[in-house]
């Protein structure tokens, strides 16, 4: 059984309420990756950088489990980078610089060691570029998971509708769940968008928490209150990884287990949100996991008995 | 025992992006009481109508478990009344119209046979108004729960916070924590709110759901999803009133017994805003409340085993 995590690996530069960075680390199949860490052991990863990406980088996610032979490092080319300022309420941003460089050309190749995966998580790329890494795989993975976003509902609607049809899981936030369906309503809309494909539908909330959908059912998981989110960066994606991460490690797809699946991601994106940009998803011992864990549970469990 | 209910009854007229009303019937009390009686059956309430309240809705609110001998009907006075329009996202509203009427100098008056009053659930009014309630009772209450709102922030802080010292539960909306406490973090705002007076803080965030805070814990109950959400009028007194009646039934001001009243709350509360003003709240069966409280049941809880 292998995971294998497909998305970008890039330089952010953020700037919050709580003060700026450099260029660092960033990247969706990089928070993916390190969320997903801490629950599997074995990653694959498909991406592509330039030349002027550290061999530091390389090693840390080495060391976090993942196998970087899938990543691409472009003779000559600069890394993707991205950077943005946050509002006052973390809950909007604007992007100051998008610089597209290596991903521009950007052709996943999927090495023959990767054909073993089981487990597919899609992070938020060119739906066309998500499509052709499935259509690389000779036998279909357990279970398919695409993170998309608003951008490619503007200028991309017909391939992503196209991939839509070809996942398991679809993670979007609210407001691109009401896009993607037209519907104000997120019951309306969770029915809607598992009619164009996927059976599961994940709409994530930010500080509101994460919703659960499939044809008949829907959980719901909070966010952890916390003092302070110090940057929401890669919040949505250390989520998708700590759920994929999860059901590749116990290997079960039922809807029981991705109820658990979402409260681990949830977790582990609480880590990613109290510093800036990985920080905070590197080096975590599996007791600070698992105390957040708790928290969840004792955030949220009650105990009523109904005759 | 016995719960005493303090608040408004009054005529409102609402208007939503799925319909408009005339004159119907509304008011903190009337919700708060509607809520409160599919838990406990017996209720007082201390409020304020002109002569040109209909009898019926008297009558309503006895079938509903309700002493109105402290509902005072002032001769030649008209009851209450407000007018207010939702936006399309229904999380905002405009008031088109606000005739305090007799509202403007009622002076509560607890009669003699309420002074058993062990719970008290003082809804939305002037503070000094609330303070006088308190003021009259002869034996303090077992639990005290104040329901505010933030115009009262912006125009009697000075007597809200006095009133603050003598209550156990606060009840708010997220941004009037804000505005209270000077805090964006809701964690950091409960506990400068909780240094306040209040033992235990109640966050309603509408549809991303309602925390519970006290010095050292917090719970979460999410919102249900709902297919439409058609009036939101009333539920945050609907909240209060299940959330309240199910303390009054069982007695117990745990914690933990608090977390329970709080899903009886939230379950109350997806009633009343599934159809316009108190309609929904009007001769619900046992079997309609447990049915939904088992609905968020489901909606939220998941087994993880730490080790």
């Amino acid at each position: 059984m292998s995971l294998l995590v497909v998305g970008t690996v890039a330089f952010d530069a953020i700037e919050t309420p709580f003060g700026k960075t450099d260029k660092i680390l960033g990247g969706a199949a990089t928070y993916i990756s390190l969320a997903a860490s801490y629950f599997t052991k074995k990653m694959n990863l498909v991406s592509v950088v330039g030349e002027d990406f550290p061999q530091e980088h390389i090693s840390m996610l080495q060391k976090h489990h993942v196998d970087t032979t899938g990543l691409q490092v472009i003779k000559g080319g600069k890394t993707f980078f991205w950077a943005g300022k946050y509002h006052n309420d973390m809950n909007s941003r604007d992007t100051i610089t998008t610089e597209l460089n290596v991903l521009e050309n950007f052709n996943p190749v999927v090495p023959e060691a990767y054909q073993d995966c089981e487990f597919l998580m899609l992070g938020n790329l060119v739906p066309a570029v998500q499509q052709a890494v499935i259509k690389q795989l000779k036998k279909r993975p357990k279970l398919i998971v695409l993170d998309t976003m608003n951008f490619w509902m503007d200028i991309a609607m017909a391939d992503l509708k196209e991939t839509l049809k070809m996942v398991d899981v679809l993670t979007i936030n609210d407001s691109e769940a009401r896009q993607l369906s037209g519907e104000y309503s997120l019951v309306k809309a969770a029915q809607k968008i598992i009619a164009m494909g996927p059976k599961y539908l994940i709409i994530k909330k930010g500080e509101h928490g994460a919703l659960l959908f499939n044809k008949e059912q829907v959980f719901f998981a909070p966010a952890l209150p916390l003092e302070d989110v110090f940057d929401p960066t890669g919040a949505g994606d250390s989520f998708a990884g700590g759920f994929i991460g999860y059901l590749a490690e116990t290997q079960d797809i039922s809807f029981d287990n991705m109820k658990r699946a979402i409260i681990f991601g949830s977790a582990t994106a609480s880590f990613c949100v109290e510093k800036f940009g990985t920080e905070n998803l590197v080096g975590l011992s599996q007791e600070q996991v698992d105390s957040r864990v708790q928290e969840f549970v004792d955030l949220v469990q009650f105990d009523i008995a109904l005759v």
